[in-house]
């Protein structure tokens, strides 16, 4: 079926195309206990706030994260002794199918019925070579006390204070190229509404066919691929605060609303914006607008409508 | 990118579109001791089959049965305390997007890398009122004993006998509709390789938008649906027997070669086949030659090349 929802915007002609990255609060509510019904309620609020930008008239592709959903796939292989070990790789494919398929229905329901969303498994290719495999950073699942953190199938690290300082940490190699950017940009022209390239794709490296590696990949940097390569105008990045800003927590903390890639790159390089969070985000934004892409946002679920209209959140354009 | 393999048999413009349903054996190696290996080594024997067929020039359209992953998933929620609970028909989503992901590596990997699969999350539309939901028989996830088969998420029964005869009963409704059978379509049109419909797709009601409901649909009679919506030549079922037989089991046991569909819905009407494993094969096999199908064949997956030849398991043309 063809969507046949009028809009009342842009054309469908001339419709502005904008990957929106769903992440954290976008898809689990903090103020939740965590249960299944509280990520519905997240995703439902998330979706309506999509429906605003549809119904202004923007082609939207829709990428997510997946960061507390794989934690809670190895919770639950580490919890149960009767079923294969499964590798990240597959329990992150697992988590593209588990959210593309919630927040379709979701965004299905939000418009009455009758649309065309599709989800798609989405594979990421990374370098063998990337140095992150040799020095894995990014913390995954649960935390752990000294004791817990022996033994675990991955590398577990002291990353933070407290009873539970331990963690698991994976390489988070750089995405190089989306394995099914044709196939998205395809169904993009046709006129779906493409969820893709959850939790930053399933990282996989070529190696005559394609083999699945066990690390994660940053689903904004994967994002800003995805948008470029389906000829996206705008990259909208949804956080949880309102903007980047310079000396966030600081005492000279400033938020930044409209800056050039230029610009953003000198604060990037002067160390600016929070290794895990901030700094891949502005990342993506910049590499984004380099390549081409017209304009980047960082901006909150909440100002979605007004970030694509270029009134809120952090503008990136050159 | 496009498949570039040249094909030994009929040419790309009058391909015979097939519609291959994996299944059991074709996904898990009976013989292994279950784990992740045995599996993956199984999806790569199967692979190689499906590409026998793609080299005698075949456009495969590929679906696949879930019963053990999603017999693990169950285990894993069951076995892990501080997790969501999630509803059968996430974890359904969650299977499609591990076993497409495996498959279509193991296709890419057999076919030297390059190719164009893609797999789709897939939504099956059954009917709120299908006697089904009054009435749970498909039988899913591990057995029980009568201790351990009170107080369970979902009802279970007594099915077996020894030590623990109780396993969870689910609804297993008739697929009504494929949702996304037209981007399915649309996908195979532009030369990609699908894998969609796994695990008989997620059973879904139309309430105003979609709702995903806790039941499983039977994935031979989903593939019989996709077939007919991709205008499928062919709906080859894999299965662990080399035909389907009159009598199974019985005296006058009697391997069924070339057979009508109407002569197939007299035994499927007399009892012929069993109620949970032949017998949705051989009503999937009549719908689908019946509403215009071409041929349908019941086949083990070492002859999947002469199946679609002609030359090999239960062969239903009209």
């Amino acid at each position: 079926m063809t969507n046949q929802r009028e809009v009342d915007g842009v054309g469908a002609g001339n419709a502005e195309r904008a990957v929106v990255a769903l992440g954290g609060n976008a898809l689990l509510r903090a103020s939740g206990t965590g249960t299944f019904e509280d990520q519905l309620a997240a995703i439902e609020d998330t979706a309506a706030r999509v429906v605003d930008a549809i119904d202004a008239g923007y082609e939207v592709v829709l990428t997510h994260g997946n960061g507390p959903q794989v934690g809670n796939r190895l919770l639950e292989q580490e919890g149960t002794a009767d079923v294969p070990r499964l590798p990240l790789d597959v329990l992150v494919a697992e988590t593209q199918a588990q959210l593309g398929y919630l927040l379709q229905q979701a965004l299905d329901n939000e418009l009455g019925g009758g649309t065309d969303f599709i989800t798609v498994v989405t594979q990421t290719v990374v370098d063998p070579g990337d140095q992150a495999f040799e020095n894995p950073t990014k913390p995954i699942g649960p935390w752990y006390t000294e004791a817990e953190a022996g033994g675990k199938p991955f590398e577990t690290r002291r990353i933070g204070d407290g009873e539970r300082p331990y963690r698991r940490v994976v390489p988070s190699p750089d995405p190089v190229d989306v394995v099914e950017a044709d196939e998205v940009a395809r169904l993009v022209d046709a006129g779906n509404l493409v969820v893709c390239g959850g939790g930053g794709g399933v990282p996989v490296v070529r190696d005559g066919g394609l083999r699945g590696v066990e690390a994660v990949v940053d689903k904004d940097r994967t994002s800003a691929i995805i948008a470029s390569s389906v000829g996206a105008d705008l990259l909208v990045l949804l956080t949880d605060v309102p903007h980047a800003c310079v000396d966030y927590g600081g005492a000279e903390e400033r938020p930044l609303r409209d800056v050039t890639p230029t610009e953003l790159r000198r604060h990037l390089d002067a160390g600016e914006f929070g290794a895990g969070s901030m700094a891949p985000k502005v990342e993506a934004c910049v590499e984004f607008v380099e390549v081409g892409g017209d304009r980047a946002v960082i901006a909150e679920p909440a100002d979605l409508a007004a970030a694509l209209d270029a009134e809120a959140g952090t503008q990136v354009q050159a």
